[in-house]
């Protein structure tokens, strides 16, 4: 069976209205925002912002399908990849598209969330998944960690019994501040040009990585439930200004997606979406022994099992 | 006359000693906060920053001076470069020493100001001089702009006719955001490599150099003068957020200072003291036409001869 690049494309703008409609209820007051835009080079997207909830302070769930003659950068990357075939050194034409969300809630005690899912190919024969769901709450709380983890588990081992070891020690390695020696937040599942191999065909990772996108919308309102009543004070909404400032420097500095976006002439209101309402810094920070921002602090580390 | 790099750190500490104290003078409230820190690999530093000031939100006044072996990077970037000599192929030792400043001020209608001098040398012989000055005022007043610039123009040709063009011109292409497609603020001058040609020795260079950063102190106090009266209202505070999200947006993208001291394991909390208390990002925000914030916006191009 043949999968077409514009069934996958029409599959994530499906994608994108039912987390939208999940998201919207879940608030209860604000709506998304959608905006239409064209890539010179080829292509386009639907961003979907949302602002001001009740829960959602700022957010956006971003649908894109751009192609093109593809970037020469993308080949030097390849050279440390088997994804791409020798064939495409000619420079191929390129066709991406996916869904990219990051949600930026108003109450610090609900985490920050971001999901991405993406599909990459070549007419030179290449084609590749990519995607994966972190959580980074400005307070961790243990139950709540366990259950985003078990359920991410949970997807994955429905398809391969190695998955989620191997995509939950990725997203550790991915989601990491080495200038910081921290982790964004407690990390999720990560992964990347996933085409077939470990027993498992295309078509068959094609149904893993749909069961990832869908798997995020309830994983999202089931921690907005838990959480979004709870009352919080000047200092909590103070400790979540600094998280977001972390947030900042790992999507400016580090985010593959935003760098790639930002050197290929991307929109930029949509790349940077995934920035929060706003952020703050503060030099040389120290911590309450003890208190629950310290706490939080001493979890950003890669390799913590939560799952288990 | 051999200029030792131990005088030119001597000469660097005394001139982060007077920045300062007419900054802490100017602000008349808050005083800097010193930290001494030594580097692994050699050297190291004192930072200075001043919060909750008067007139000064946060902001810092940096010296340091470390040195080892010249990091690897150092010698791709110098395959474009004449200032490195065949004979640094061997991976000579490196001694590079600076006073970095950023200032974020309270009062929207004070500018941010940025000013950099640094001193490189390798054992096997190459050494060059490096500086700048420049002005991001959240809202730009034509006559300050032209101050600014008539000031560094002055400084510029006491030593080189041609020095204040190609420095002005040079600082309009680094504090460029492309993704933006806007300058940083209103540029000012920007040089680096600066060694000997042009009619000028070595010492006629670092003569130059030790007046830009001698000029840093009396331009930025006028600057505060003209502005720290000022009132402003809250609309006038929203903006400031976002010019300063556009500052983090470069500082964390583009500047090379930053992205140097990050990727060679520097001390993270001077190097990022750049960053302001705290920033703002709206989705695609739009100025009403004519207002203050559009007059600034639309003044933030490369080009514009502010000295004239």
């Amino acid at each position: 069976m043949e999968i077409k690049k514009e069934e996958i494309s029409a599959w994530l703008m499906q994608l994108q209205d039912g987390i939208c409609a999940s998201l919207e209820k879940a608030d209860g007051l604000s709506i998304f925002r959608e905006e239409n835009w064209e890539r010179e080079e080829g292509g386009g997207g639907r961003t979907r912002v949302i602002t001001n909830g009740n829960v959602l302070e700022k957010g956006g769930v971003n649908f894109s399908a751009v192609h093109g003659e593809a970037p020469e950068f993308l080949f030097r990357e390849s050279a440390h990849s088997s994804a791409l075939t020798n064939t495409d050194k000619k420079r191929p034409n390129f066709y991406a598209t996916g869904v990219s969300i990051v949600l930026h809630p108003l109450n610090p005690f609900v985490p920050i969330i971001h999901m991405n899912v993406r599909y990459f190919e070549t007419d030179a024969g290449s084609r590749w998944l990519g995607g994966g769901i972190d959580l980074s709450p400005h307070y961790i709380f243990e139950e709540d960690a366990r259950y985003f983890h078990n359920e991410l588990k949970k997807v994955c081992d429905k398809h391969h019994p190695e998955y989620y070891k191997k995509f939950k020690d990725w997203a550790d390695e991915y989601f990491y501040l080495p200038h910081r020696k921290e982790t964004r937040g407690i990390g999720g599942i990560f992964f990347d040009r996933l085409n077939e191999g470990d027993g498992m065909s295309f078509e068959k990772n094609l149904a893993f990585w749909k069961d990832v996108g869908l798997a995020f919308a309830p994983l999202y309102t089931e921690l907005i439930r838990r959480n979004r009543n709870k009352t919080y004070e000047e200092k909590n909404k103070n400790w979540q200004l600094l998280r977001r400032g972390r947030y900042v420097e790992f999507n400016l500095v580090y985010d593959k997606g935003t760098r790639f976006g930002l050197e290929t002439n991307g929109r930029v209101e949509s790349i940077l979406m995934s920035l929060p309402a706003n952020a703050a810094w503060e030099y040389n920070k120290v911590l309450e022994a003890g208190s629950p921002e310290s706490n939080t602090q001493s979890l950003l580390l890669k390799g913590i099992n939560w799952a288990s």
